[in-house]
């Protein structure tokens, strides 16, 4: 479904996004991210084996929140479904884009040695912005 | 179990607090809320029937993160389940303290006709603060 333009805005932003996944026992985790978007489909960067990449794998059901930086009283809450996931060449470039939008650095400056990259697509199911 | 110090830090700060709860399908819902501290109880407020009141009341697990306004890169990822919730004078009274912390307003002056607060208090299960 689309986003609506207040989430859109906020998204577009560089305002810090919460994202929250299931754990294996059903239980609600919630994480700072960076995000950006394609459309209307909201992408979100992690580490292969990290917990968020653990919980959207077995279950892709996840809710994504932020607030304008400015203004917390502009704010969107999205839920969402994992529609895809990327490893590999596009998930990096994806994560330097990100780079580029919260820090300036045109390249992540921070990759641990040997940590792979994964690229979340995630479709929206339902958007509130009040 | 006790908060981290960092948690601490960022949970006196007027820091907005991203609050995922689980809905009647068990699917997460994330969403912005004012929070403070009894100790290491977290304390969130809500209005009687919203959609947080009814998912905490259905399922106490729950989950809780922040960064710092100024530096997101100061965070803290907390799961935590319902411990209790109270309503009347002392959720009316918690609303105001907060809107001390977060507006400066002695009292939380957007109040709706006839709604009625709930005060919900978390004990943390998990924190992270990496």
């Amino acid at each position: 479904m689309p986003l609506s333009d207040q989430a859109r805005r906020l998204v577009d932003a560089p305002n810090i996004a919460f994202l929250a996944t299931l754990d294996a026992e059903g239980a609600p985790h919630v994480s700072p991210v960076w995000i950006d978007r394609d459309g209307d489909t909201i992408r979100v960067n992690t580490v292969v084996g990290h917990l968020k990449d653990r919980n959207m794998r077995r279950d892709g059901r996840v809710a994504v929140s932020l607030v304008d930086r400015g203004d917390p009283f502009e704010r969107a809450s999205i839920r969402a479904r994992v529609a895809e996931i990327v490893e590999g060449d596009e998930a990096d470039r994806h994560l330097d884009l990100l780079s580029r939008k919260y820090t300036g650095h045109e390249v992540y400056p921070w990759r641990s040695p040997g940590e792979r990259r994964v690229l979340y697509r995630l479709e929206p199911v339902r958007v509130a912005d009040k």
